[in-house]
């Protein structure tokens, strides 16, 4: 649909492998990779709303982005991200879809709207092109846990599991300010009442294949793995499950 | 291979998740999704046949695309449904070939034989190049059952299965003629001899989650939904199983 | 990344689909699809060393290609087949890496230094801009085992597993002098103990469906795989499971 309308597009599919129905992990998806894209058009669809009267928009960040998708807080972090939000619109204006006079699918508007819509903007539409502007502060957020210090333990979430089974938390390294956990060191992960002992390291190599590691992942986020195994399934992390991490 | 006969080809890829083996699964999805694609040259390979009798064929189509592969029926509805064949024309010429004097795998035509026509098409060959003329009627077929009204029970079959286990079935808003259902309605689903009762709707939301839908998808057939839900495993509905739809 | 460097390069993504930590499986994939492949600049990660002291490496073969990756044997087989190493040299030179003065993530080397040095390289870099120089001799090898005839008996190994559950093994044509295995004969296969007829053929479709076959694959290598089945289940072979093929 992009190539019908830009035939020399240089199309980088980032993946189709985003759990189904999960807004907010597709914004940590966007988050996490749009600062190692070149500033481009970026279209992201997690859509279980299709169909509702949840708003299509088109937003230009400070880098020179412009992202394209549904107004269900899917694009905002990475937005944030990107410098911040300068403009926002809508996408009403039926000329820049996939048929201007026709039908538009109830169910597919990855097709009908935002393809083709990020597709003229790629072009040299004009935001303003897709429709009327918004304020920033009509649009939809994705609420994420926020981490906390208690008695030197510090409290987080299980934010994404990749493939390998290693997950990232809602932590960064500031967060751990308050606690005594330093590089090197063992620490007690809880998770549902069972403790865990952990190494604090750089990478998985740093402990010996089958032991749990906490480390700064490649997005500065905090992450629990184990070298050669599966974190999630081995202590049965889902996202949004609670992490306690304290030292020992 | 494309790359190496046509450098500056682009490529769009758009799977390698089709059914194993499933002539049909693939037949529909060039059905479904060719039709949003740009006039190019089209290389599809389910192929279960692969080394045997068998013939490679290069359709040319009246919308002005070429479609590339198997005769064994899976180019078919998409060739049908870009306008229908114009011509048709065995792959019989080596020189059109990976290896034109070398051997050619017994197993991966993909890559020997698939794959070079379709780059040399796209290069400027003209199909007449491929090889010898073939009359339509000389061509595989794909055998899709048909759809029918009885007693004002319209009696479809599921076709094919998504990711999310919506099941698009082969009937069209059209089919329904004899019934009573009108968008909004209940309907009662029937499957092998299990009962259901699903909402006509326009869209996921137009139920609450866990609620069965029935739905024209994007592709303007009937489809089988579970709103965040997954129909295929609540209903044990796989290809080819009767799905028999009535009002309550 | 690569775009950021070379905003026209065009990139062929061959797979993420390898199995995980599987170095063997890496170099295999590599050594089977870069003779296929235009010449050109290959990056591949399969790296469970990331963050330790192995080293990082680019290497020119004697088919003009160039090869970034982890010196852990991956590159090493596709290396050999395209001609031979003709120049190795380490990564070592920071500003061809994506933060020449900032931190690198101590995981994600792909991001951080072999994408940008590969990007480096496809735009005209020299191998020498990489690093200092390497002697073959100071590089890892992976490690595959060899194929043996005893008594008329073709002991082998199963290599690599598809997602059809076919299986490659480590013979080739060659080996199977000293067996009076013939084409379109029966063989025994023996498997932990337990033995299967198969027919060694050309093609699936020489045999029935659900019969075993043994086949020279796209690659010229033994394999075994099922009519329309799963060999590898079928038979659970996993890789490294020893292979006993003799005539019956």
């Amino acid at each position: 649909v992009i190539w019908s309308i830009v035939p020399d597009a240089r199309i980088n599919d980032l993946t189709h492998g985003s759990r189904q129905y999960g807004i907010r992990d597709g914004a940590l998806l966007l988050w996490s990779s749009l600062p190692y894209q070149p500033v481009g058009v970026h279209l992201a669809v997690v859509d279980p709303g299709v169909g509702t009267e949840r708003r299509a928009v088109a937003l230009e960040v400070a880098r020179g982005d412009r992202l394209v998708g549904p107004d269900n807080g899917l694009l905002m972090p990475a937005a944030e991200r990107l410098g911040g939000i300068v403009a926002a619109h809508v996408l009403a204006n039926r000329r820049l879809w996939r048929h201007p006079e026709g039908s538009t699918s109830h169910t597919f508007h990855g097709r009908d709207i935002f393809a083709p819509v990020a597709a003229h903007l790629a072009r040299g539409a004009e935001l303003a092109d897709a429709g009327d502007q918004l304020d920033e502060s009509e649009l939809q957020t994705v609420g994420l846990p926020q981490p906390r210090v208690e008695d030197g333990t510090l409290v987080g979430h299980a934010l994404v599991v990749d493939r390998f089974g290693n997950v990232a938390m809602n932590v960064d390294h500031d967060d751990m300010t308050g606690t005594d956990i330093t590089l090197g060191s063992t620490v007690e992960l809880e998770v549902a009442g069972e403790r865990y002992l952990a190494t604090y390291a750089q990478t998985f190599a740093d402990v010996s294949p089958g032991e749990l590691i906490v480390y700064e992942d490649a997005y500065r986020t905090l992450a629990v793995a184990i070298n050669r195994g599966d974190a999630a399934a081995t202590l049965a992390l889902r996202p949004d499950a609670e992490v306690r991490l304290r030292p020992r």
